[in-house]
């Protein structure tokens, strides 16, 4: 084929609408995620703490997200995370209107990345338990795939819990991507935001795993629903399933409020900045930048 | 809500001073240092080690300081702690006039951080060890937010140790920001802090958990003595309470004095440097803007 | 020495061949990554676990590719992985001319890797099991060089899982080389290559090791069968051996086709990315050095 | 005190001489490697595997190795191993007439070190099995110091593993530092050895500990013979104390030719590469500044 015959084929083959490549791309990182964060919890259950623990899982988890957001960061911005897509859109990072096509494709990659995982491991399943694929109990193999809260955990302390746990999630991201704050080098930020997940794994996730992501959650538990685990994975928990849903949502919000209003609000205009060092022009674009690795809000949606 | 409208509400609550933003900064950092690193050490200690133990608490502490210097380093400096602001002010870094309120900031966010994880736990704590809150024994958790010795450390020795301990931290935080030295690049330094946290961890936090910060020590000590650990928690510890208050101070200010007499006085000025590569401009202006992100001297405070 | 001699020396010493430079950086590397990769694996089954675990293996032998692409990175690329070279050819970013050449030095640097460990710990070879080089049971050490299935794996399964290991390997190598889209910065790929390694370890190394490298596989696996093991080696595991050779070349294609297909296909040109900042030589020439150092298609193989 | 005094105190006390300014940076940095390296190993030790494991010695004095390199990496170059001064002097980085003064300077550097941990943990050393400072035995505390071989390993494989071990670190190093192969950014390059430290330890260290630093394995080692554990630290292990001394200075040579010869020597010339991106200048300075950073070989001795 010849350089001729392949540019022209890529040209047929790339798509123009900009927001149909970033909703392709929110499909294949979050896809990316679950495969790999999932499959860390799945390695730990599955071989019974041999090949893993929770360290194993909680750096897992986070690196899963780093990979993710190199995948879909330069292009969508790689939320995988509605919440993440919601506090981008209340604070006009994004435009409203891409926030459905969004949502719908991190779910979507969530439960294809959760089949993934199943597939990739299904012998195991099948020796786990002799093919068992129970929600509780010693055998349980459901929390691979979702999360649950601990026995001792009330609905109102998890759904505070998932509220305040997404908050400081979208604030340290806010603070990671604020190229007018400290900020992460531009390339750096998948990684920074990965040590970010592995702290909150490590601090914040004993009460229920701290989802923070109701795609993440939602998507691979309506897989296991429909897998063979049942509609327990749903009443679980005293009906926990909606909790790692709505609270994420709300935690996301604030989060996103906090830091604008006490930090990025308060930042100096380019225009005051120079008497610091002159380059306006550089921080300006940098800024600009930042946004656009976020959440692409340059582009419309017509 | 328009364009114009959301830029006049940000002009309004914008903050003029930039003392009252830096302080303001220092306040939320501290506040998500102290939810995310004490949260390691909650997980920890409530799970009885099943979902922590030492790696994730000395590396959750860590990535926690690498968040607070994220949420605010671009702005204050992300000192989150009194005995760093201290040695900034020494070495002419930092306005002395700053200091109280920085340390007043620091103290307070550190206190509202316990708060927090102390709700976000709450279902937690009162079902580990049936909601006795205990400041020894095998059930104590008042450990979760403060440091206290182990029971060999005499009081002399567990002085020196956060004297020396905060010593070789300022040193290295000096050598991390020291552009004129190797110098971690821009955007990096709340990571090479953090892993500097985490090797002071695994290195010296045997004796008494290696606290190095009086905010981070005392502001959760009185939370917890008024929420229900009651007095013994300055008692404890042949009222070890006052050394990491102290002894982090002096050893601010020798680690300080350290670095600057064996390194940094040494560089070469910016003039004599022109023989290596011609861009002195380009140097001066990193020094300067080092400055600023450490300890953002130029702003007065007036 | 002179300065004039040594330049002379030098002159004579250096390969005119770009394609034999390319060769020789990638044995080396290649036998980099098996000596420390392995030596991780041997350290924690020689010592029983004492100096070593399942964490130490993964990090271990993630850091060894780290240093291998460190090693070859900036000269061949740095694949160490017949998988990677032939995604790069499949994809028109190496040409396949070369692809025979990478793959025997990649070979022959694998063999000589395991070798290498072999000699540095024959002391505790030795005196482990009584010099019993065993394949299975629990003095079984040939899993230190190259990888064996679980005990529950089927061949499908296992070759499913190595052909969908590799392709997330394709996808996210990919990625962290895309400078059109977020992009690991320039001399930190390796690193990043590395936290994907690990991930990969921790999240499907459960079945078969994930090995998702034939030359990683296969070379030390001829090494162990001529040093001690014996023909087990290949028989073992239901002739498992095949598979980590066959399989990794599959995934590398689909992975490598994925990417480009869903993200990098799409990514808007040159001419039009002008419209959001205006460099467009510096974001070409970034493009072309990355290509360079994933493959150095520019160079041909004449 | 004013500007203008500060400043003359400032010029007062500046060491005038490079060398000077060299050793004495080369002297904390040693100092800071070994606080810190050895109060990790300590901390493992002294709380019976409590307070720390083979993960956090491993990736303790692989941290302990950054933050020495950050302290005096932009002055002396950061080498704190005699092995590395030599493979600098031995391949034309470093003037041979500064060998002496640093290794002087990372010998009592090491000492003094190993010194400050003594007297940071004395509490605990003295409660630890009653005091008793025992080389060998259960309650063995002298290779917190320095390294002693397993019981199986011979001296002859010891001397092979140590000459391998450094000659990969140096290897790895010369590769992290090459700006015309892959590199790591500038200011990165001391998490980059760190990495490479914590690799060889968990790859390298079943044997001996992996020292590959005659400065930090001596210079501890004779401290122990003052301070209470006696000569049977050298005679311990069949005289193994020359071993970490001889053997590495013979392996950094024998890394620094390998990949001298075989990558460095075979990068095109900077005239070459100007057909490649055309910034030949860029480069040049690049190599230079990378020199600089590692051995300075710049200025003379005179």
């Amino acid at each position: 084929m010849g350089q001729e015959a392949k540019k022209s084929l890529k040209t047929r083959l790339a798509l123009k609408s900009s927001l149909a490549r970033e909703t392709l791309a929110e499909f294949v990182a979050t896809f990316v995620l679950i495969v790999l964060g999932c499959g860390c919890v799945a390695q730990a259950v599955l071989s019974r703490g041999v090949a893993g623990n929770v360290v194993t899982i909680n750096i897992g988890f986070a690196l899963a997200v780093t990979m993710a957001v190199y995948v879909a960061g330069g292009v969508s911005g790689g939320h995988v995370n509605p919440a993440i897509s919601l506090a981008m859109c209340a604070t006009g990072r994004m435009d409203w209107c891409k926030f459905p096509l969004y949502v719908c494709a991190q779910m979507l990659g969530a439960t294809a990345g959760a089949a993934a995982i199943f597939g990739i491991y299904y012998d195991a399943f099948m020796s786990f338990a002799d093919g068992n694929l129970a929600v509780s109990g010693p055998n349980a193999t459901a929390h691979i795939f979702a999360t649950y809260p601990a026995p001792f955990l009330s609905i109102t302390n998890g759904f505070a819990e998932q509220v305040a746990s997404t908050a400081l999630l979208v604030i340290s991201v806010f603070a990671i991507f604020d190229t007018r704050n400290k900020g992460a080098p531009h390339g750096l930020e998948p990684v920074a935001v990965g040590l970010l997940i592995f702290l909150l794994g490590c601090s914040l996730g004993m009460n229920s795993g701290c989802a923070m992501n109701p795609a993440r959650d939602l998507g691979p538990r309506m897989f296991t629903a429909v897998a063979g685990w049942g509609l327990e994975v749903f009443s679980a928990g005293n009906n926990w399933w909606w909790v790692p849903v709505v609270a994420p949502m709300v935690g996301g919000i604030i989060g996103a409020y906090i830091y604008v209003l006490s930090i990025e609000i308060h930042h100096q205009s380019e225009t005051e900045d120079t008497e610091q060092d002159g380059d306006t022009y550089g921080k300006y674009e940098l800024t600009n930048s930042a946004d656009i690795h976020l959440g692409s809000s340059e582009t419309s949606c017509a």
